[in-house]
């Protein structure tokens, strides 16, 4: 099996046992080092034991449908639809992997804006779209 | 040349044709029917035509330089930093093919946002990242 196929294997995993909360099976795919960043905010977390501790603590009755995976070597980016309640979510996630484990994850949750103006002649508005964006 | 490969250089292509301002040939990279959305202001631009005086006419003295670019057959995602004037921003990107032109193009612009409260014990505090998200 050929690397980005091995990583695709990886990936789809990460995604299927967080979205099942099987939280002994999704730590079995990070390295004991890996690190969780949130650009936005500028948080870290570092390490396998404080990332599921902090999945397992994450509040909310959310449910995930993965939209997009595109996989490259020992690279990976995937796209999310989330609900949390009413409120309906994009996560937008990269993942680096070394040895078959997951090392790195950057996630990012891109939040609706008011469009500028000045393009009105150019853009029409969509109503619903393969990203969730409420 | 496989799949992947032929799609990494259109795309790698699109990101220095779109740095350099080379319009012209940023839009031979296009199918006619090209399709842009951005889901955070459920806007759409439709054909090659219309994006490529979307770039033009886009505001501001703004730089770009990719961070990531993952390529998995016909589909690809990258992100880049963005400045324009003081302010730094992350562009984030995902990229459709079909016979070696880029058919559908999707836009996220991640903001800064509160850490929310609760998670202390397992965070940290980043100054810098890969990410430039001022």
């Amino acid at each position: 099996m050929d690397e980005t196929e091995r990583t695709r294997g990886v990936v789809s995993q990460y995604f299927a046992t967080m979205a099942a909360r099987e939280w002994d099976a999704f730590g079995e795919l990070l390295s004991a080092d890996v690190v969780y960043e949130m650009p936005q905010t500028r948080e870290r977390i570092t390490g396998r034991t404080k990332y599921l501790q902090f999945n397992r603590e994450y509040p909310g009755d959310w449910t995930a449908t993965v939209t997009r995976l595109i996989v490259d070597r020992t690279t990976a980016a995937g796209s999310m639809n989330f609900t949390v309640g009413d409120e309906e979510m994009v996560g937008l996630v990269y993942l680096e992997l070394a040895d078959g484990l997951i090392t790195r994850i950057t996630d990012f949750w891109p939040e609706p804006y008011d469009p500028p103006t000045g393009r009105e002649h150019l853009v029409e508005q969509v109503v619903s779209a393969t990203d969730r964006i409420s």
